[in-house]
């Protein structure tokens, strides 16, 4: 059992929980919560922690059974209660949390063309709420969007409170974080044929009176400037989402669902 | 200038943002940011609290000059800087913030009689994430709904986080938060004709594909457990939201906001 906040595994996984820099130098990254190390999936895994005396608990022991059933070799070590609470970026810890490697998605994933769908993306530029990003992820999956691709200047996606708000879904989302995120967009343009929409003061055209059954990818901006310049300019066409009273935005999660479930809506086969 | 956090002034602003037990019984809040402060309706503001040398900056004196053309007889107090942090909810204070009178609002007020539009309403179950109840508020706004229907074991919608996001959605949308939410659907299906609708695993038509042209309120539940039992046995009808992949739900404030938004579309004169 780890007794001691000094033990190197304990110090990596704090500093993993708390600097964006680690997480990726390491591309390595901390899921919390029984229920949500349930939904990793096993070749990802790498050590598991658990509080002492959950293993022996009969949660804990069909826990423990799952986690071996999909990763036979991976590490799983017990820790004692203050060990685990400094561990923890919860206030109440469930006691079990995880060490897991970062998947490495293609533009390619992230458009879908392995699953023949047509390409639905969402376009994060710089956003910087953590529960806006995991919620954007989490109704990705639900409205069967094909992928995401974030600009490095968002909040990191790897961090512990956007993992928690994706409610699993950052596994099974195809995701990619760009640097030159205007070179991704005219590439999208010009190489894959996506329309790529900005939501607008230009724009004219009500989002549900437009045809996202092609390749289509909604642009979502920062939750108190918007979109910059030099990206919505790169925008194929405009759109607008109807408000009425005196709001002048919509909350940025809120408005890529709307598009998302937009596109969900005109594709469906059901 | 204020320059104690002694003053029994300052002393209540911290009680307020503190406690919704102490804004229950005051029936006061606190409102924070020069944005903010600025969309309160004048009849509504109490007093005004500006940090030291604000009032003196330009953006100062403009913003003074239109709190008194709205609120001729407010108090405006200057507050040394240390005194002001004290009081401020954020972790970066803009340097001005109110005490601001919550508005009574009547079950007719929320279902938009004296509009002579047909009820399209929110009712919102135990609802606990600040940021979830903040953001329905905004969409309701932006939806056109005609008010939001709150239990009384929700979060306080008048917690500082709560009145952030809702960007000032919450002097706009009528609400009233109820002790027998029970009680008040009944009401709601048996006098005012209202279709009561619950999200649900009992669902089995798509909220798009059913009419939401007249009297409409959409119950949305807890984050972690949903709509109790006792209230989605109320329900007129169920619904259900189609969603891909392995999610089991959407974000509380992501599946209001695509019911709202189905009703506006429904309802739409453009």
């Amino acid at each position: 059992m780890i007794t001691s906040t000094n033990s190197n595994q304990i110090k990596n996984i704090i500093a993993l929980n708390k600097k964006a820099r680690e997480r990726k130098a390491q591309r390595l990254f901390v899921v919390e919560g029984i229920r949500a190390v349930a939904e990793v999936p096993g070749e990802l895994l790498t050590a598991v922690f658990c509080v002492e005396g959950f293993e022996n608990s009969p949660e804990g022991r069909s826990f423990i059974k799952e986690i071996l059933d999909k990763a036979p070799d991976v590490v799983i070590e017990e820790v004692a209660t203050n060990v685990f609470k400094a561990m923890s970026d919860t206030v109440t810890p469930q006691g079990v949390l995880a060490l897991v490697k970062m998947q490495e998605f293609t533009l390619e994933d992230v458009l879908g063309i392995k699953q023949a769908k047509p390409a639905h993306l969402v376009i994060l530029e710089t956003l910087q709420d953590p529960g806006n990003m995991g919620t954007i992820i989490r109704t990705a999956e639900g409205a069967g969007a094909t992928g995401v691709i974030i600009n490095s200047t968002s909040v990191d996606l790897y961090s512990p409170k956007v993992v928690r708000s994706t409610m699993g879904s950052i596994f099974r989302v195809p995701h990619i974080i760009v640097q030159d995120l205007a070179g991704v967009i005219k590439e999208l343009e010009n190489q894959y044929g996506v329309a790529v929409y900005a939501a607008h003061l230009k724009g004219y055209r009500y989002y549900d009176e437009m045809d996202f059954t092609g390749p289509s990818a909604f642009m979502i901006g920062n939750e108190g400037n918007g979109l910059s310049d030099e990206i919505s300019e790169l925008a194929t066409s405009y759109l607008k989402i109807p408000m009425e009273g005196q709001l002048e935005s919509l909350n940025a999660s809120v408005a890529a669902s709307l598009l998302m479930y937009e596109t969900h809506r005109q594709r469906k086969n059901r």
